[in-house]
Order: structure tokens, then C-alpha cells, then sequence
């Protein structure tokens, strides 16, 4: 696996690992395809990191970025690992890039934004293993019964 | 003092508005001419509440929207009142207006994010006294020294 920036031609891979996943609802699709389309012009503010395998083929991406009127504070919009390959390493490696480029940028903390459903306690797990803290919980927040919860990983 | 929509002849008393309360960066004084402009189209999801006189003057407005992908939380994303009239009742109001715009809208909560420096106290207690409890604070969000802090207002 390498780590590269995002190309016009992932498109449509990424399109499917989004939908593999099973995570994301319609608009969160929606919402996701609008990014990497965003990212492809890099004077957007998304910025990507693709992780791909030794034939090219994206395998899974992290997409970030300066968060408005904020000096130094980044938000990681999106993290998505192949359904084949979740808890192989490739998700970790996309947050410690993401991690090493925001602090090339001279940002001081990524902030991570993620739902208390049930469902997403691997998500959670995932950031708590990678060093990420939980800083606030927004009761029903997405919709009643779906809490957001706000990570933070700072830039040491 | 009448509240009524937004219309494209409010634009300069606006940014004098806004210019005036010596409260906002440059950067920060763009963006709320972004969603001023933006808001002028009712397609774009910035809902407006503007205060004005008998004259039809804009004393001051609010602005708010759904947050994208939820189901009734709405953001509160800028609301200001001539520096002449901050404490006179205008901002009540426009707050007021808002949770019951909120109210029609069937969303559930309004999020309303402001800083923690020692300048924007009258702010927060402004949003104290109107019902807003205090959800998280982030620490250095805006700069260093300059945290975010999020209120909810509950639609009851």
C-alpha cells in the first residue's frame, strides 16, 4: 500500500468503497461525492489522501481541511477503508498522514466529527485507539437517538 | 421595530451593521457578506430575520439554517444589532423570531457556536439570558487563546 493524492480517475472506485461500506445514508453519499468532486481542484480547501495498492487501485482516502475563520484548526470531513480491509491497518495509516500533513501545514488540531449510534462503535474505537479524545457529545444530534461526538487529535 | 425577510436593499445598511459593531475580522465580515448574498436566493438554505424600523432601516439581523445532514438541528450562524441598540431588545427578538421560524420547521435544536475571548462576554451572556445552556467549549479553536464555545437553544 502508498499513500498519494487523490487522481480524476479514483472516482468511481471511491464511489463504490463509499457504497460498500454500508455506513452512509443517501445524502451522506451525496455528500461525499460532492467532496472528492470538490478535492479534484485543489484550490477548493479539500485536501485528500488516497490509499492505494500496487496496481493503483484506491483502497481508501482521508479528506481534510482548514476549517473557516479558524488559524490552524483542521477538520477531517471523511475517512472511508475499503469493507474488505477495515481493521487492516489502512485507516491508521490515512489518519497519521492526515495527521502528518496538517502539521506541515502548521495546524495545531484536527477536530473529528462522528455519530453514537451503535453502529458506528468501531468508528468510535478506532479514534480512541489512534489517540483521538473525545471532547463533546450533541445529544440528538443527526436525528433523535443519534448523537454526535466530537474527537480531537492534536498536532504535538 | 418590525421583523420582516430579507431583501437586496438591506445589503449596505447591513455591512455598515456589521462593519459597525467593530466585533468582526476582515475575514469574518466576507463570510457574512457571502451569506447575506446567499441568502437573497431562498434556494440556498441561509434563512434571514431581519429587524427594522418604521422607516424600513435594518437595526439587525439573524441568520440560520438546517445543518446539513440532520434532521432538525438548525445552526444560528451570525446575528447582529446596531452597535447603537446592542441591550435595547433587538437581539431578543431576532433570537426569539428564530427558534419560533425553528419551531415551524419541526427542527428540534439550534446550535449556536461564539468565541470564549474575554471581548465576546456580552455575548455570551446575552445567549445565557435568552435560555441557551452551554454544550462544549474547544479549546484554541479559533487561534490559540481563542476557544469555541457551543450553546444549544431546545425547541421545547
Amino acid at each position: 500500500m502508498r499513500l498519494r493524492e487523490l487522481r480524476a480517475s479514483d472516482r468511481s472506485t471511491l464511489e463504490a468503497l463509499i457504497r460498500g461500506t454500508e455506513a452512509f445514508n443517501a445524502e451522506e453519499i451525496d455528500v461525499a461525492l460532492e467532496l472528492i468532486d470538490a478535492g479534484l481542484n485543489p484550490a477548493s480547501g479539500y485536501r485528500f489522501i488516497v490509499a492505494a495498492d500496487e496496481r493503483e487501485r484506491a483502497l481508501g482516502y482521508a479528506c481534510y481541511g482548514l476549517t473557516a475563520l479558524t488559524d490552524g484548526t483542521y477538520d477531517l470531513y471523511w475517512i472511508v477503508v475499503d469493507a474488505a480491509l477495515q481493521r487492516s491497518g489502512v485507516g491508521r495509516a490515512l489518519l497519521e498522514a492526515t495527521h502528518a500533513a496538517v502539521r506541515a501545514l502548521h495546524g495545531r488540531t484536527i477536530v473529528i466529527e462522528t455519530s453514537g449510534k451503535p453502529s458506528y462503535a468501531s468508528q468510535r474505537f478506532f479514534y480512541e485507539r489512534c489517540g483521538c479524545t473525545l471532547l463533546a457529545r450533541y445529544p440528538d444530534f443527526y436525528r433523535v437517538g443519534d448523537d454526535k461526538l466530537v474527537y480531537l487529535l492534536k498536532i504535538d
